[in-house]
């Protein structure tokens, strides 16, 4: 049994990896092991920037945005030479195992450490994104999707008033899952992913034909993936010659207190995590299937491209 | 192919009670159908306030608290003559089937309706408490346990400056999901359910023993259901000789714009049923079960009792 | 004594005008007059969109953003024969004097109204800029405010995780205001306004200094009116090579239910209006000054530039 | 000129306090002296609780409820053995001065330590009940009044389903400043005060009389100064035969993000005071008046009871 092992967050900082990295912590000191918290993800290993933990390291986290672990880019970690450094770094103090929460190329990162230096290693998927394969759930999507709604909702009050158009660009470089949520939860009328092809033109038609039937008001999600959304409403604006205002939420889904989902789901999967790689587990990502927690193969998990419910589509499409 | 059908909602109202109307009247739309919107519950159909609704009757309101078809305590439905005048009044109308929003009581009332006058009914589990038999999840419950977060946040808040326990009343007289849920996601220190005993003696002495171990603050959650959490904090002041501050959220829990996951999963139940009425189904409820939009048998929901998931709180014990 | 008003928000609306407008609606019953609804600005009076209203039409909605009124622009009250038309539709019906809830150009509007047809006219100062000469204090300023610091709040939480530059577009094509009160609520590090000059070269080695001083986050907030912020933050990466991202909050910040602040001063000011209305008052404008309602000359407010308090600028400079 | 300041937040913390020991510690700094922070409140000064701080020691503390400083209660303080030693322990460190931020006892406590040792003291009001005389406006009170109408405006949405009374208990046990507020903010038809007498059957005939004209909901607003939410509840529901709900906020009121009103004025107050006690002078509170910072004296702002502008009082009655 692994009794000492390390915790890092990686990659974009997304609302729960605190959540996740204190379950891990207090996970491991219930079970009777030792906790290493590394900072600013892989950098801390080759920095030697890590600390061990205790149950109080963690107190008053849950309720944070961002990650108390802090993350970084790494570009000596991307070479062998810098895993291996990383690897002996580990092998000093005697950390035994890692849990990585970060998105896709952190858990790559992951990957290659394991199967360089035969360190066991868990990850956890911690994106707004929620594009990561195998698991229906990444955390910090919900609050981000929130986040979005909350934004959405004050644009929505400004409805009333004028007969306007408004453009939301949101996170989502090759996935729209944000966008689509947002869609069905916010009433757009439109809905601009990287899944599904469009023509803005069309798009314009339908925007003027829903103006002439009397809608007042219409709200455009754009996924930053298909574009920028202060050119598409540009477009937007000329062709239909009708009002267009354009928000751009950028970094701001990343933030805020997590929502009761991201504590709840986070704190399970970290619970997990911890439990399998002191067991002896390696190279799995815990998510959700089928709403429990289940182990997804590392590999399967980072080479697979999740898809896009198309059930989600259709029912913002029918509702509007 | 049933093509007129009805809609009420009954019972507490809970955000996304409106997300749901919508999607059950812009479906039925949608196909092709005829769509009555109900008011102030089973009340309505006695007092004849009904009116056919349009997708514009719906715009707007997907993401109000509340609901916009009301919703009353009836009396007279509650007997076998009221429910015949009932089906009498969605007859004149050419009503031949309803979705009924409501908990537990309210799809009672729908499964005797259906057993004396034959009218094709299909249920939503409406109620914030999530204590519906056969689906993980009934509209309204996400926001409410992010309501009760949002409070303790405020709460945590104070926690670095006084040494005290504060004392949170919940919602749940029979059941402990909210207050479970809000224990985990809350780091709350204790957590009082109906579904578990407890000595409240043993509560105050671990209280003390944190306390000298140098917890600065504590966190208990009280489900309604087990005692007032003003006499539970009464007690817990005189016991422990600490300063306890106590709030009762009440009927707070109930209001506030819906979440993402409430607006989406409401959504998805409102398709559900409003397709499964017109395509003849009769005496089902719609939920969620293993992620997916399940049927579920109406007799079987209001005769069976859901309990609550004990790794829910294992993990609020162990991650405390 | 006149006894029959009416009362219309114009421009862009702003969080709190229905709280004015209920006051304005409230007093006049109170005070034993007639007052109608005047809908979509302007624009209502010209297509006689109009309404009497009983106290029961205002309820409901102190707590919505937006403004149950409408507002639009109207070409064609921009000409004098317009604006002889409106009077004439007002005579119609009895309408002896006007509230006018909206900017400056709102109140320009009123201003020749007044003058060329005599009649009484008071104006509110609606606007989230905060903008308009004579009163220290503009109905939706508050709410703004806090929408932006809320944006900011969430930016700030990955402010432990990543070494990143966060640029903040928001409102004010002339005027500081919102961008000097959130940066010093904000704690930002560089507040860009319409009121002082500055050299971004200069901004961008600043930057570079306090990051090379140990600051792992700087927060730059634009007002709109310096320039796009997506095209100044492209500009400060080049330059100084580090990761910035750009937030457009857009009009985002003219929704959301109003503040405490918002709904009481917009209450009294729309009281204040009423009476003096009532009274036989013409030609000003309620605002606050030295934290009493005052009555500011129309002709003043509209022709004099508000500047921004420098007090408020050194503030943020000196605390960051 | 004193160069070397101490700062305390002491009594019950409100949102603010953390902005306003930040701006006395980047003031100071900026003019050259040396600040220290002491923790805990008074007992931090007996207990040698205390440490020099950098401006680093006060980033990211700007958003954060509560007070970094922490708070507690302090018997032996309150001898005149007590404060002589806390003056021998800041003469220890070389403190010449201190910044003292809490409510009206923290403030009669500042006044006996001056009087008796000759230290210079300069109070800031730190109480969220907006209860000190001299200042329009004390640090919290916006941030608390926003989060009781954040909590009614999710009783309202319940509102429009059913026929109910709602009774919310809020703070203010001799000041009826935050009932008041949120009255009028909250369209509340009844406000509970200590500054004014009530017949409790008469609130009840009033009730029983508005759902008789037609209102569906009532808000009842009680400050718990006149007794207990719980209590008032029970007697309207036998009273009427309505149904009542009965919310109690307690200390959720005293937690939060700070709003930017709360943020800037106390920024605006925390560095006056740092400048006026740098320059020598003592005894006085910096509050707010006719919209700007003022100086009070010390013995003033603690002998003297502040009244409740009636203004409020009557506007919250004219709007309902």
């Amino acid at each position: 049994m692994i009794k000492n092992i390390g915790v890092l967050t990686s990659g974009g900082d997304s609302p729960g990896m605190n959540a996740a990295a204190r379950a891990v912590v207090r996970t491991v000191l219930y079970e009777g092991g030792k906790v290493w918290g590394i900072y600013d993800g892989y950098r801390g290993l080759l920095d030697e920037k890590m600390e061990e933990l205790t149950s109080r390291s963690v107190a008053d986290i849950l309720q944070r945005g961002g990650t108390f672990l802090g993350t970084a880019r790494c570009k000596r970690f991307m070479t062998p030479e810098g895993r291996m450094e990383a690897y002996e770094n580990m092998k000093k103090r005697g950390i035994e195992g890692l849990v990585v929460i970060g998105g896709d190329g952190s858990l790559r990162g992951a990957s290659k450490l394991s199967a360089e230096t035969g360190v066991p290693i868990v990850g956890l998927p911690g994106t707004i994104d929620n594009d990561v394969w195998g698991t229906d759930y990444t955390i910090g999507c919900d609050t981000a999707a929130n986040t979005i709604i909350d934004a959405i909702n004050k644009l929505r009050d400004t409805a009333s008033a004028h007969s306007r158009i408004a453009v939301v660009e949101v996170m989502g470089r090759r996935c729209g899952w944000l966008a689509t949520l947002a869609g069905i939860a916010g009433g757009a009328e439109v809905v601009l992913i990287p899944e599904r092809e469009f023509d803005l033109d069309d798009v314009c038609a339908n925007l003027v034909k829903s103006y002439e039937n009397g809608r007042r008001y219409s709200l455009v999600v754009v996924a930053e993936g298909v574009g920028s959304g202060i050119d598409i409403g540009k477009y937007i604006e000329e062709k239909t010659q009708m009002d267009v205002r354009v928000s751009v939420l950028g970094h701001i889904q990343r933030g805020g207190s997590p929502t009761v989902q991201d504590r709840v789901k986070a704190s399970q999967l970290g619970e997990k995590a911890a439990l399998a790689l002191m067991a002896g587990q390696t190279d799995v990502v815990f998510g959700f299937n089928k709403g429990k927690v289940v182990a997804i193969n590392l590999h399967d998990a980072i080479t697979n491209k999740k898809p896009l419910d198309p059930e989600y589509i259709e029912l913002a499409d029918m509702l509007v």
